[in-house]
């Protein structure tokens, strides 16, 4: 196995052992905050009495509202001349969150982005197409500057403009890109509309990620556009990109540990779960200067996978996203995730790419909706075909969630699309009496 | 003086030097292309008989539609291994174009990069926001290199988005940034909307560029803004921003004369035109690895400003653009550049940010209408003043142009506006019968 930095193999012991060395470092640094300093005063920790890994479950918890709250300078742990980089999120609801970054910050985040695209198989010979946005959006960069440690020929194409996104890939013999899961999607049907297979395209490997997706969306980005594509974990509060990432097994997210401490805590407890148990994922920075996060809720939830992973690196894996906490979707007093229903449906050969959630309200009574487009062969005028059909989704839906949805079958691209995001669940109820 | 690196101090001799021994570096790698090995060839020129950069009137000429032909590979004269980037422009018209860097090359136009905002008076401790727009378009990551390679706080907020951009300005305290002229008089504008007063926002420098504007528009977003402006060259085929820069004296920009060769020729005869005359800047690289250019026309007109810089930096400087070769309006049998026009409209003090030009053909007569915006409190219902006011825009314009033109005044934002590039002639002629 070839690996980018012998920090990968390193022994769980080795890992324990840098891990509580660079927590004792983090959390003195991270006292130098204003945030953190009146936390941990707060909570009564004294940062010199955090010197092991052990000790992470004396630290308080930061949250989203948290970093919001201390907008724009209370988290900076770092003199204003060090840094040199500042992210900050839209902030269409409420105050924008920023992230900064010394230099040393910004090298260390290109390490850990170049190791995760050498783990699924690009090489310094790859020619890279980066489709992230470029800009205040982590993406862009944060891949980029991955891309360039690895030494590829890189294209900062960005976002959008799908007739140029191909000319590229194609005039320029592209062989590993960065695309959200959707849009990968997208741009195959475009290249079948024009009359050509998607899998004569040149690139051999994609990276996927930025949104929520099932395992049935990666097949059918594979199959499709005839790659392998690689799924990848990681958010801004945690620089972006580069975070957790799959390697060639695709089982699981090797999530770099000597950067991260990862916990899975019970969202309603706050307490870790059992081993193997999804639950919201937790991360304390270790080598952030500018920075420090303690023990960060990042809302998304997850589970360790158990074992040792046949590549050989040691790095603990965290399972595909099942949903952010926020996402929960309580129908008739059942937690149910969008994700799971993506799963259900994608793996119905029927389906084509789109779906829509609809939940409304008749009465004190939640009711679930779910608008599926059928590919066109499918969609024919025999209406007992398309209820054989409909059926055999209601029920597949059914033993997934528990709860019994309407089927509502659409014809292919009938349902809104976007060219970035897909936003596939609209809850009326709200909005009702 | 402060400078950022020796080599902006160098002697005229020095400089020739360098530029010999750089050439003929130059001309060999070039001849690696497919494209130099054939039009060296064709023209007779053996790469080792280049010597000095006296032997550079013996090269033959490049022109933008060299580049075009040669897309996507024929100007690559490096293995596609060390290849880290690549830039194409937009290529709405025909094929586009593309420009390959190598590392080093990256290192090297970040350097220069540095270098002019360092001499426009930035410092590590400012905080520089790049509103130019990132990804296959030079200009965003082109500066943020550089911001980086100074050590800057650099915020990467992209074109557009009036709203965040203000509110970036104002939260991080912003002290420089790069800005497209007519968005910048915009700016100014929707905070004086807001009842504030531009003057009073953070900034201290604005580096100006990637849009031809008049003296006159400088002085006016300096006045507006309360702040210094710097005038800025670069085109993507010679890597995009970092060419040339104004210094602390505001009069020319200097040219990094250790990495281009310039040349000022006749675009009608290709013979250098006498010293401090204006003519086609033709530009070629010296430090360029994965994709050098010789003897590269730029379309732009400008001029060598005779003498020394009181600066100390002994690389030549150019004139502010007067003009694209390729603007130039033929009206009457006279030649008009868009740039003379906007020069005698912002110096009225009564004209506000806009105008258009609309040319138009009266049977085979041409027609130049000029269309101004005034402001508010000078568009008033007296006629007589306006009437003076028109007849006094029309006797500048003439003396200047040798053109009567037709003047309509309009009301202050009736113009049409883009949050990006002003677009400010309109040509009918070629839709007319
Ligand atoms: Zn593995
Ligand atoms: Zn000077």
């Amino acid at each position: 196995m070839e690996i980018f930095h012998t920090a990968e193999v390193l022994s769980r012991d080795e890992i324990a052992h840098v891990q509580s060395r660079r927590l004792a470092r983090t959390v003195k640094r991270a006292a130098k905050s204003p945030f953190y300093k009146a936390r941990l005063a707060q909570t009564g920790v004294d940062p010199d009495s955090i010197t092991s890994v052990d000790d992470i479950s004396r630290l308080p918890l930061t949250t989203k509202d948290d970093l919001r709250e201390s907008y724009p300078f209370g988290m900076l742990a770092d003199e204003h001349r060090e840094l040199v980089r500042l992210h900050a999120s839209s902030g269409t609801t409420g105050s924008p969150t920023v992230v900064y970054h010394t230099d040393n910050d910004l090298r260390t985040w290109a390490d850990l982005m170049a190791r995760c695209m050498f783990m699924a198989g690009i090489r310094k010979d790859d020619v890279f197409q980066n489709m992230a946005g470029y800009g205040l959006f982590t993406g862009g960069l944060g891949i980029h500057y991955g891309a360039e440690r690895l030494g590829c020929l890189t294209i900062p194409a960005g976002a959008g403009n799908t007739a140029r996104q191909l000319k590229l890939i194609r005039d320029f013999n592209v062989t590993a890109l960065h695309i959200i899961p959707s849009y990968a999607l997208y741009l195959a049907g475009v290249v079948a509309e024009q009359g050509m297979d998607p899998r004569d395209l040149p690139p051999r490997i994609a990276l996927i990620g930025a949104e929520p997706h099932s395992e049935e969306a990666r097949r059918r980005i594979e199959e499709m556009l005839g790659l392998k594509a690689f799924n990848s974990y990681g958010l801004s509060e945690m620089n972006g990109p580069g975070v957790a990432f799959e390697c060639e097994h695709q089982d699981g997210m090797h999530l770099w540990e000597d950067s991260y401490i990862a916990e899975i805590l019970n969202p309603e407890t706050l307490e870790p779960v059992a081993e193997g148990e999804v639950g919201e994922l937790v991360m304390t920075t270790l080598t952030r200067e500018a920075m420090p996060l303690l023990r960060y809720r990042t809302r998304d939830l997850t589970r360790f996978i158990p074992g040792e992973c046949a590549c050989g690196r040691t790095h603990r894996r965290i399972d595909r996203i099942a949903g952010r906490a926020d996402d929960m979707l309580i129908i008739k007093g059942v937690n149910i995730y969008p994700m799971q229903i993506e799963q259900v449906l994608l793996a119905v050969p029927e389906v084509a790419q789109n779906y829509q959630i609809v939940l409304h309200r008749e009465g004190f009574i939640d009711q679930l909706t779910v608008r599926v487009e059928i590919k066109e062969e499918f969609f024919v005028e025999d209406m007992r075909a398309l209820g054989s059909i409909q059926k055999r989704i209601a029920g597949l839906l059914r033993n997934e969630l528990l709860v019994t949805p309407r089927i509502e079958l659409v014809e292919a691209k009938s349902l809104p699309t976007s060219d970035g995001k897909a936003s596939r669940v609209v809850d009326m109820r709200d909005k009702q009496g």
